[in-house]
Order: C-alpha cells, then sequence, then structure tokens
C-alpha cells in the first residue's frame, strides 16, 4: 500500500483509511479540530525541548509547521475519517506524520526520512492519543462554544427588540391551547427572550468543564513515558498558543477515562434544542392561518411555500430550528451511549461523540443564526384582531374570582359559552357587580398583573 | 436471615428481596408473569415426567400447585423486586421455592422439606433461569398484546363512526399550520382509523416473533442437563396449557442471548405512541379555543379546567395519551440500552426489559381505551364554521392551476391576501375564468378529489 | 357519580379517577409530594390571610389540616393517577378537596359544606394549578436529591477506602480491552470516587435551579387573581415551612411554561447513570470468571448464582445499577420529548416529567445504596495474579520509550508476542539497556507515575 | 439577488440557499435522491403527458432532461441544503428548475424562458411537493436498503464460515462474564450469523412498507389539480423506469402525513445497531489480552494501535462498528421526535428523517463490510488455551446435575472453587459417580447437546 507521491500523511494514515470509509468525509473539513491539534503539537514541542527531551532544532521545525498548518495550511493532508475504531489514534498519528513531514521539509530534508525527525519520538514525544486527541477535541469544542454563544446573543437580543415593541400589544394567553386570561404580546416575546438568557448561562457553566484537560497524562493518565514537569509546562504554553484558560486536571486517570464532560455539554445543547424547539413551535402557531389559524403575528415571508398551492406562505424558518433540534436530542443519545461503554482507563468511543458534538453545535448556531436573521427580526403582531379576542374572551373571568368567587365566576363562564353572549355583559345583567367596580377590574392594565384591588 | 414462619417462599427470594430493594413492589402485582411461570412449570414437570426425569408423584403436586397459582393463589408470595440483578434467576428462584412449598403442603409434607420434593432437582428439572424467564417474559408479553389489541380495535372503530359521521362536513386541510386545500372532517378522521388498523398490523406482525421460545435449551442454549426430546415436550405441553401456537426457536443458542424480538415489540410499540401523540395533538390543535383558537371540533368536557380560571375546559383524555406515548419513547430507550448490553452466552438485562415494555403495553391499552370512551366517541363538529373558512379560504385557488396555471393562479393570491377579498371575486373580476367553469372548479365535492375536468 | 360516604376527596378527584385509570397507582403513594403540596397550601392560607384575602378561621383551620397532612395523614385520600391529563389540575383538585374537608371537619362543620370553606374559594385562593404543581414538584425533587446525594456520598467514601486499601497492587491497566501499562488498583478505585465526587458537584448545581419556583404566578405568569404582595410573603412562609432557601423566579411568565429545571435535573442524573453504569461494567470486567476470565477482583457472593449451574456467583448487584441506569437513561428521554411539548403559556406534560424523575431519583437512590453495602465495601483482590500479569506484560515497553525510541521499543513488543518471552529478558539480550538502567526504569513505583529519568 | 450566469437552478432554488446554511453540503450530494427525483419528473411527465395534461414537444424535453440527470448529470445543481424547512419543497422547487431549465436548452431555449416550459406548470404538473418528496425519499431508501442487505449477507457469509472452522473447538460458554458450560466457538460464531439472517428477514419485511408511495396526492392527499387517472398511470410508469414493484396507497390523505414507513424502518435499522454492537462487544471481548484478558480469539492486527505504546493492537474495526451503532441509535430518535411532531395533514419534518435515515442506512452498511473484509475473515483461535479452559471449569459440574443432584453439585462446585481442584477429580474421591460413569457424562460432544445419557 505506497503513500501518494505528494502526500504529507504517511503509512498509518493510510491504513486509516482503508479501514474507515464511513463518512466519505475526512477530519480535515474540522477546521477547528485541526486547529487544535497543531496548536497542542507546538505546545508538546516547546515544553519537551525546555525539559530537554527534544532538541531545539527539531523543536523549532515543528513550532513552524504547527503555525502553518493553524493558519490554514495542509489541512487537506487530514485525511481520516472522522468516525473512526482506535480511541483517535488515526487522528493523532495522521497529525504527526503531517507535521513531522512537514517539518522535515522545513529543515531541508525529505518528507519520509524519520530518522532525522520522527511522528512518534519527536512530534508525539511524551505523548499518547489518550491525552492529546480529548485536548484536541476540548479545544475544538471551546471555538464551537463561542459561536454558539454569539448567535443565542444576537436572537435573544432580536426577541428583547420584539418584546419592546409589542409590549402594550393586548392578547389571549393559553394553556393547553385553550383560551386562558390576558397577556401582553410583549411578554410573551420576553418569555422567548429570557430562556435564551438562561441557556447561554447553562451553557457557559458547561464549557467550564471542557477547559479541563488531561495532557500530560499520556496512555492511561499516570503519565508514563513523560517528563514529570511536562504536564504543568505544556498546559501553560498550550494555554497562552490558544489564549483559553485551561486546567490540568486534578487526577490524570479519571481524566483521561470520563467523558462527563462531553456528555454534561451535550445535555445543555440537549436543553437548548428542546426550549429553541418549543420557541418555534409557537411561533408556527401563532402565526398559522393565514384565514383559518391563530394568525396572531406574521413571520416574514421568505421563500414560495408550495410547488402547487400557489400564494401559499409556510413558516420555514422556525421548521429547520425544530429540525435541527431533533437532531441535537439524537446526538444527545448517541453521545449518552458511547460515553456508557467506556471500559476501564478509556474510552474507546470519543470519535462519535464528537462528531455528534461539533454537529450539534455547528448546526445549533446555523439554526440561531438564520431564527434571528430571516424570521425574528422582521415579525409583525396583528394587533385589531388581537384586542378583540381579549375582549370577546370568557378567560377574563378569572380577574373578577377575588370579587365575586369561583362558583359565581364558573356560571357566569357558562352562560357565556352556551349564549355567545360577553362575559362583562352577564356580568351586569346578573346584577353581580357594579359598572364602576367591573371597569376597573377589566381595565386592559389590571388584567396582565397581579390584582391590585385586592390591597 | 430467617424465612417467615408462613412463607411459600425460601431462602432464595429472601436474599433477592436483600439485595433489590429497587421499586416498592414485587413481581407478584404482574399477574401475566405468574401464571406464565406458573404455566411453564406445569409442563416441564408434564414432560419430564413422561420422559423419566421425575416421578409421577412429585409431578402431580407439582401440577397441582401451578394450576392453584394460575388461577390465581399465592401471588403475594412473588416477592422479589421486578427491577433484579441475575437475568432474573431471582425471579425463577422464587418460582421453585413457592411451588416446591405449596406441592410439598399437597403431598402431605412440611413446607421446607425439600429431600421430599426440590426446588431445584424436581420443579426446576432440566431448566434454567435463561430459558424459564425469558419464556415466561413471552407469554406474559402475548397476553398484555391482546389486550392492546381490543383496546386499538375500539379505538379505530369510534374512528370510524365520526368518519362516516362527518363524511359531508367541508373544511380546510392544512400543511405545516397553514391554510392548504379543502377536504372533509370524513377524510380527516378516516385518516386516524387507518393509522391505527396498520399499527394493528405491525403488532401482530411483532407478535409472532414473540411466540418463539427457547425452552429447553438451559443454561446457554446447548440443552445441557436436559432429556434430548424436553424441548419439543414441553413446547407440545406449554402451547396446550397457555392455549398458543408457541414456536421452539431453530437455534437455542442464539435464542438464549438475543432480544432481538423484543427490540422489535418495543419499536412498534414506539410507532404506535408516535402516531397516537401526533393524533392527540392534532385532536387538541382542532378543539384549540373556544373563542381564539381553532374551533373546529369540540371534545367532550370531563372535568373541570382549572383551579382558578372559571369555566375553563381542557383536551385531558388527549394530554393523558401524549404522556403515555412519551413514556413508551422513553421505555424504548431502556430496552434498546439494555438489549445492546448483552454479553456472550445471555443478556443479564432482561428484567428491566420486562419492566418497561410491560408499562409500555398496560398504559398504552389504558390510554387507547380512554381515549376512546371518554373522548372520540363524543367529539362534535362545528359544521357552520368549518365551511364559512372554506368559502373564504385563499387555498381553494389550487384548483385552479390546471386551468389557469400555476403563475396567474399566484397573482390572484397575492392580490386575496392583501385585499382580503375572495378568491372567487377576484377570479371573475379579472376575466380568468367564466363564472359557469368557475363554479364547476369550485363546487364542493370538486374540491375534494383528483379534477375531473382534467378528463 | 357519587363520592364515597368516608372519602375526604370530592367531586373533581373523583372525576379524575374515572378519566386517566393509567398505572393502577396513585399520587398519594408519593409521599414527597403530598407533603409538598401540603406545604404550600399552609404558606398560602397564611399569606392570604396575612394580606386580607382570607379569614383568619379559614386559615387556620386550613393550616392545622395541612400539618395533619404533613405529619402523614390522609395520603390515602390523595386518590388521582399520577399520570394523568390536565397539567396537574387533577392534583391541585385533589389536595384543594382533602384540605377543605378535613379543614371543614376541624372547624366542626360535615365535609361538603363548601358554604362554610370552599375548595377553590378558600384553599386555592390567589393560587393556580400552573404555579401550585411545578412548586409542589420541585418540593418533592429536593427531598429526593437530598437523599440521592447521602447515598452517592456513602457509595464514594466505600470507593475511596477500597482506594486506600488497594493502594500498593500493581495491575496492568487497559485501554481499549487490551493490555496498555501498569497502575495500581488503588489508582482504579480512586477514579470511580472521583467520578461521583463530580457528579455530586453537578447534581447540587442542577439543585439550584430547582429551588427557583414560580409560585405567585397563578394562571399564566401574570399573578391574575393574586394579590400584589402575594408572591414574595408565600415564597417567604413557604422556606420557612419546609426549611429551603427557596427563589422566586424573576420572571414568573416565563417560570410558569418553561421545563429547563426539570430537563437540567434529568439531564445530570443521565450523567450520574452513564458513570455508574460504566463503573459497573468496569466491576463485572474485573470480576469476570472465576477461572475463565479477568479474574482480578472478587465481588461478595451475595445469593446463589442460577438454577441449574451449582456453585455459580454473579455479579447481581452491579447488573441491577446497570440497569438502573438504562432506565435512567429512558426516563431522560421521557422528559425531553415531553419539556419539547409545552406550547404558549403552559407544559400541560409535567405529571410525565414528574413520574418519571421521580423513579429516576429514588431508583439511582436504591441503586447508590445497595451497590455500597452489598457490593463495594467487600470486594477483594488476587493481588499475586495481579503483579504476575504487570511482570510479564509487553505493556511495560513503554516506559522504555524515552530510552530506546518508539521504533525500538516496537521491534522488541514484536518479539514479545510472537516468542512469548519477557520484555526484560529481550531488552537484555538484544542489548539496548544495561541490566541498571532497565531496572530503575522498571521498578514498580516508577512504571505508574510521569519518569524521573528523564529529568 | 441574482441567480449566477451559468446554473441550472433558479430563484427559488436560491432563497432556500440563503434560508438554509446549515450543514455546508447539498442534496446534490446524495446520488440516490436525485436519481429519484428525475425518475419521478420523468414517470410525471410521461403519466401527464398520455392524459394530455402536457404537450408531447415539452414532455420529450422534460424526460430527456431527467435521464441524463439520472445517468449523473447536473448533481451539481442540486444546491439546497439536506436539512431545510419548507417540508422539502425546496428540494422539489430545485429539481423542477434543473429539470425546466435544461429541457428549455434541448428545446432550444435560453434558460429562464419559462413562458416555453415552466417549472411549476410543466415539470410539477398535477404534483406537489407533498407526493414528490417522499416518494423520492422511499425511491433512495430502496437504493440503500439493497446496499445494505448485500452488505449484511457478505458479512453473515463470512460468520457462517468461522462457525464452520470452529465447529470442533471446545470452550467455556459464559453468562453474566461468569463461566458456565463448554460449547463450541462454532455454535458461538454460529449465532451472530444466525442474528444477522434474522435482521436481513426484518429489513426486508420493513422495505415493503417504503415500496409504498402516495404519488398522485398532491397536496393533502385528495388529489387536487391532477387528472383522476393520474396516480394510477405514474405508479405504472414510475415502476418501470425504477424497476421497482411500486404500490400507490390505499388512502392518499393518510399516506401524505403518515411517516410510518420511516419510523418502522428505523426502527429495524436500530434493532441491526443493537445486535451489531453486541457482536463486536463480544469479539473485542473474547479477544482481550493478550497477556491479561480473555485471549480466546485473535482479530487480524489492521493498524499500529497506539503512538506511544509500541506494538500495541486494538481492536479498531470492531470499535469503529460500535460507535455506528450508537449514531443510528441516535438517528432513531431524531425520526422519532421528527414523525412524532406531525401537524393535520402534512409532516414538515421529512427532510430530517431522510437525512438521518439515509445516514444511518449508508453507514451501516460501510460498517458491515469493513466488518466483513478487515476484520471477521481473518479471525483465528486460540484452541489449546480454550480446549484447557473447559477441562480446569468448574461449570462442567452442570453435567452432573441430573446424576448426583443440584445439591450435591453444589457442594463439588464450592470445594472446586476453595481448593483450585478440578471437578473430576473432587467427584471421584467423593465417589459421587464411577469413573466409567463419569467419563461418558463428561466427554466432550456430552456437553455441548442435551444429555443424551438422561434418554
Amino acid at each position: 500500500m505506497p503513500v501518494p507521491e505528494n502526500a504529507y500523511y504517511g503509512i498509518h494514515s493510510l491504513r486509516a483509511m482503508e479501514n474507515f470509509p464511513i463518512t466519505g468525509t475526512s477530519i480535515g473539513t474540522c477546521r477547528d479540530l485541526i486547529v487544535g491539534l497543531a496548536a497542542i503539537k507546538e505546545a508538546a514541542a516547546e515544553a519537551n525541548c525546555e525539559l530537554g527531551c527534544i532538541d531545539a532544532v527539531s523543536k523549532d521545525a515543528i513550532v513552524a509547521a504547527c503555525r502553518e498548518i493553524r493558519g490554514g495550511a495542509l489541512h487537506d493532508q487530514f485525511v481520516v475519517d472522522p468516525i473512526q475504531g482506535g480511541a483517535g489514534t488515526s487522528t493523532n498519528m495522521n497529525a504527526n506524520e503531517v507535521i513531522a513531514n512537514r517539518a522535515l521539509e522545513i529543515m531541508g530534508f525529505e518528507r519520509g526520512e524519520y530518522v532525522r525527525l520522527h511522528p512518534n519520538e519527536h512530534v508525539n514525544f511524551g505523548q499518547s492519543t489518550n491525552d492529546v486527541y480529548p485536548t484536541a477535541l476540548k479545544l475544538a469544542a471551546l471555538s464551537a462554544i463561542s459561536r454558539l454563544l454569539v448567535s443565542m446573543a444576537n436572537l435573544r437580543l432580536a426577541f428583547d427588540a420584539k418584546a419592546q415593541e409589542f409590549a402594550d400589544v393586548l392578547k389571549m394567553g393559553r394553556t393547553q391551547l385553550q383560551d386562558a386570561v390576558p397577556m401582553t404580546l410583549g411578554q410573551e416575546f420576553g418569555t422567548y427572550a429570557l430562556m435564551l438568557a438562561e441557556d447561554e448561562a447553562r451553557l457557559l457553566e458547561a464549557s467550564g468543564l471542557i477547559r479541563e484537560i488531561n495532557l500530560g497524562g499520556t496512555a492511561i493518565g499516570t503519565g508514563i513515558a513523560s517528563h514529570p514537569r511536562y504536564a504543568a509546562l505544556v498546559r501553560e504554553r498550550l494555554s497562552a498558543i490558544v489564549d483559553q484558560d485551561l486546567i490540568t486536571a486534578p487526577n490524570l486517570i479519571e481524566a483521561t477515562q470520563d467523558c462527563g464532560a462531553f456528555v454534561q455539554l451535550s445535555g445543555v445543547l440537549k436543553r437548548i434544542a428542546v426550549k429553541l424547539s418549543k420557541v418555534c413551535n409557537d411561533l408556527r402557531l401563532l402565526s398559522s392561518g393565514p384565514r383559518s389559524g391563530f394568525n396572531e403575528i406574521n413571520l416574514p415571508p421568505r421563500q414560495a411555500g408550495s410547488s402547487i398551492m400557489p400564494g401559499k406562505i409556510n413558516p420555514v424558518i422556525p421548521e429547520v430550528v425544530n429540525q435541527i433540534a431533533f437532531e441535537v436530542i439524537g446526538n444527545d443519545m448517541t453521545i449518552t451511549m458511547a460515553a456508557e461503554a467506556g471500559q476501564l482507563q478509556l474510552n474507546a468511543f470519543e470519535p462519535i461523540i464528537f462528531y455528534s458534538l461539533e454537529r450539534s453545535l455547528s448546526h445549533l448556531t446555523a439554526g440561531c443564526e438564520t431564527l434571528e436573521r430571516h424570521c425574528v427580526r422582521d415579525i409583525t403582531a396583528n394587533r385589531d384582531l388581537l384586542r378583540a379576542q381579549v375582549e370577546r374572551s370568557i378567560g377574563i373571568v378569572t380577574a373578577l374570582n377575588p370579587h365575586i368567587g369561583y362558583q359565581f365566576a364558573t356560571e357566569v363562564a357558562v352562560e357565556a359559552h352556551s349564549s355567545g353572549l360577553n362575559v362583562y355583559d352577564i356580568v351586569l345583567s346578573r346584577g353581580l357587580m357594579t359598572r364602576e367596580h367591573l371597569d376597573l377590574v377589566l381595565c386592559p392594565a389590571a388584567l396582565t398583573q397581579p390584582s391590585s384591588m385586592l390591597s
């Protein structure tokens, strides 16, 4: 099995390509991961050189190669499939080979002259896939989390703006899809903003766990074949390179076998998905119609809704976000099973964990962006219809509870339902309250907050 | 650890009670399982006696004890927790002990005189937990499947009756919650009946797999410690006792380690849950309102909807069915994980598989029953509102496609949407079709089927 | 439909019993929930009385009835099914009826004389199911979390004790089930203790979100029909009664429709389940055998392992914990789906959320307890076998990497594998290192930590 | 927003690209889907021409364009994201535009001269996304199922070959990871072949449901805007083009809204995943070691196992299959949620259903292929070790049950366990059986089947 003439990867990568022809893609398409790997190899070369474990010439060449890769070079040389057996060894080997071969060129040698600089003995010195790979996954995840946080914040701001815009739009609130009591459309949109804010907080919390790395643990966390001061030094160098405040796990054996941080992160992404999906369900429901639905709000038309029904407009943006949510929830199941399947000193299934996590993060980011740009910011309200619904609603009878009691209020509601009359008129005709009193209790401002009449 | 004076169970059951205090319940509450166990022990005693492996006196006593248990006796002596380690050994041991002790009494001995008749040497002769337990689970599942099929059929008939009743009620169909094109309410309810019919067919299909048992395989499927003709004979006797056409698996080693039949059954239950949930979502949506919702149909009021909102009525029956569906989908995940975790010659996690499956089956049965009795059969339609919505809909413009083309039809739809006018009037005012032609195309019968005008 | 003579519950509970015959159990079996409901009603009565909304006589009777229930009385009167439609209304109605009827008795009236004291107008004053029910669920969850934390801490301490006991037991670490490099059995058990410690931290974190309640929001969070100072006052009273530092959510509309805290909690329980399952998988693997397995450790024998294989002992305690883990993961899926299905101002599916959460919490608690008491604390190690495996392992060649390089080390490993010889002898015979050097590198202490020889 | 000069797609595709920038890929990468779409458009053009709904010149051009696409042309013009809102409308519009523009060229016109031949009025005549899109998904699924069936059959044959090869290799069977009773390695591998055979049968069964299409139902299944004979005719033409025996669903309204066939198919894929994962877990367990594990079989070495541990070989092929299984199980959850979320006359979430299903099918196919080629066919057995383990096992005592009883057999087992002696010697020294009798009972052939000594 010959390595292609112009390849920077080597025999280990080639074997992995043959063994894992699963997805038709390669790890090189995940920029964050390749940059993370190069950062780790750069930090390791620096630390090992300072500790006297590799020579300065080798170190300089490795560092130079890594910087090129971090700058975007040679990503097409990362050829192994993201879904792979071997707990990420093929990914690490691929990185070692590409970096070694590029470093050899920089040193003035031919690619493949491993006696000069060896993928395992120099680039991988004091390292194992079992500490390099999860650390690279975490660096990649941190980058993706940052982007998601930005898109969530933008979406939140868009909902906040709508909450301000609709602050005075009175409407019927609903529980269990049945008319309940009044609220404002601004209050409704304000909840969406707040849900996002809370999820941003949870995501930040979970990203704290991702900052904890096991670099220096080598094969199983005992640090075998590494210098005693290496773990501390490489963390310091790596933190500087990636500009993140990384932490070395207090117990590297535990950190090497434990996928808890990924499970927690995925759990939070699932929570975000659940809430985004709920919000999108609401948007689709509130904009249902136009003539045989709720018709409370209008989503901006984005594209023809149908190839056969002329003029139909569909809520396509919320619909795509719903689907991303379902995907994220499925990914969480995959991650859960992969995490549970870890055995003894290692979880061999981190490749599928990252493959799933990476898509959850990037698709959620894209979903929040399109929801903000192509939907939320241009939503409008059908104010007249909304107010009319409050006025003819039966639910406002709830506001009378403290004044006429649940029993009498129920009788009013039942009459309104069967006769089609308004609550207002029924209460007056039954002589249950005076018009003045009733007007005070049913004034719009009073209906959307606790009953000041009680105090 | 002393066994209570009046207990029929013995030391093995007692140890299991101490080891597994998980749910606070016992296997004795699952009537189908206990009856299934007793049927197996009865059939085994008969087969082993005929094969000369146990004596006739022991056999007669065991058979008598088993028949009492099948008749409802001693279920309170089945004391071990349904969630248990040991692959069901505690359940089998519990059965062996209770049956042996009751048989001893019948023979005129004291409970515990195992030298006369031994739980393992007589009651369990030629058997292992690993063939008895899954066979008992399958017998119990078959009983539960029968009940579910009945309740699904009743629900289907209720939907069918509504489909007839609403056959002439014209309404707007919707895609993506947006007004689409006309249909009848009868067509809508007819789909629910058909969905159920299809699911009944899938369930029957899956129950076929459940009829395949591994009795006779003993410990790992090789049949060690059983008579060569035992497997065939015990299947024959058991089939007669439970009045089911049971099949002995062609490869008992495979059958002993494989949980595929349970996974398939749970997959079908999940499919039923998905569709029932969709139907209930529809019912809740169509009955939303009463004044600020779709308000197309009325679910029968079943209870006060709110402790604070007088007169509110909620779709409580569909809501409980939705929740059962979510539970069934979660149970399927539990079963999936348990099935995947089997190792080598046995799956040790069948107790949780059955625990989950049993609840899926019984809760789905209860859900279909309450949906049929307390909801579907008393649904009414708001016919006038439904017809009015069709008349003022924009969606009927789709019927004009073959006559004026998608392009012109789109222009009509856009004008209707912006002006609030009717499609009918716009087409005439634009001179796109004659009134006679238009009346033919838009007559109700024409709108809910292919366009006979084209032929 | 007549209410039984001696019942404390009323017509609303009775209707719910007829509508929801799902599980065969009732909410009264969940002590935490009933106590939580009674605490809320007591706090509400006090707050409403202080605010002048209900009279002191009614308040006193309600408070007295609630205290009896908190003390354990009348739980059998809480008769509705835990899986119910109506978003918990039946549970709240059941509580209102039982408390009203008992309070009526205390006041010297007959049960049912609601003109004296009314379930909705007095007991439920200023409340809605939509704030009472989720608050009660949270109180119940807090109690269950406390118990789980205790059982996790005990299990952690048991693992810690074993880590100390086995601190000097050298063994082979494994990655991907293949022999890797040495470690101590103490290090291995230490990771299990640390995993639990981290999960305890996550659980505490999640329980913080559970402390946030929406009491005072009433129907949809606007606080309609409640006194403006009620939310603050009832929180204060309730915190005192249940001795918890409860927080009123900053936005009650958002808090009323959002199930995020339950999703987060369930996500953490899933994480705990994933790790407990992994630990139990390890324990089962390490104790496999006795003659054809790993045979590294011995779990205490707890019960006869087989009804047919004499003398067989099985890892029944880890097996039951595995199954609980699968159940918790399935429950998380149920909760996820139920949370996603919330619509507009309310999630109607909180009953199934709590039903699932409650079982996850209680079964995990039971699982940790039985794992600690009946397994971990009595585990023993096969020390001689473990040490022998290290000595004849190939994996120790990894320690030679920094001294002879990956390339030469690979050749040694290959020879060891094909010849069956020891690494030690091969290195010497090849003259790759001196015996003195080799002894230093391969001494037990050196093998389980970074290579001090490098510094 | 201008369409690029040389594009065959049009404005609707362009808008979709802007709205759904989710995955970074396009539907054009799924060859099966594009070919399926083209086949449908070709069949529809033929049927509509025969029914007099479109002219022969347009038909000929459309058919020619579709045949080019089916032959592999223009797939890069299918530019919309596979994850899209709008229920697949963008995919259908993309197809209509590309086909119309290519047909216009064939007719000698410019791309975009839609007055000559219109994407919606000609290419899409009598069609809706709601019948075209799911039909295309089903055609694509049928192709993918065929490939999966081939790879499963090959894997099954490989296991069968091993079952033959290992037919005489005696070994210890295990339950719950504890030594149980003897079997042959051939029996063990035979179960894997049979599991696959059963799953192939289930997959074939599920693919039957996929053959049922809703073409002709148009918008919601009523067939509006299509010719009354169109549904039958287009099915006939399409069946011929794709060489599949397609069936028109008996109720097109039901078929248009129901995703049950996809749920069933995914459920079967999940079942396949569960069993493949179990088999791979077994292979990894049986090959664990080499010196501190089960070491029963040897998987062929495929690549260096570690970047730091020289000579280490890992079970990388089973590991990648495990991960695919976890992914398939996650995808099933995504599909379940998407199916459940369908509303009224349509499920808008079919894009994510197909996206998930397509990956499940193709990754499972790749997994079976690599497992067959790179692992199973080169597995070898450590015959001597396996036989030795049987000889010194305690588990063979089970074979003595029918001869000395469970009670005495237990005493023998206990002595064997504590003393380390062999069962054989203990039975003789206790005088429980004669040597001749014992030799008959314990001969290898007798140990792996029912006890002929009993008959």
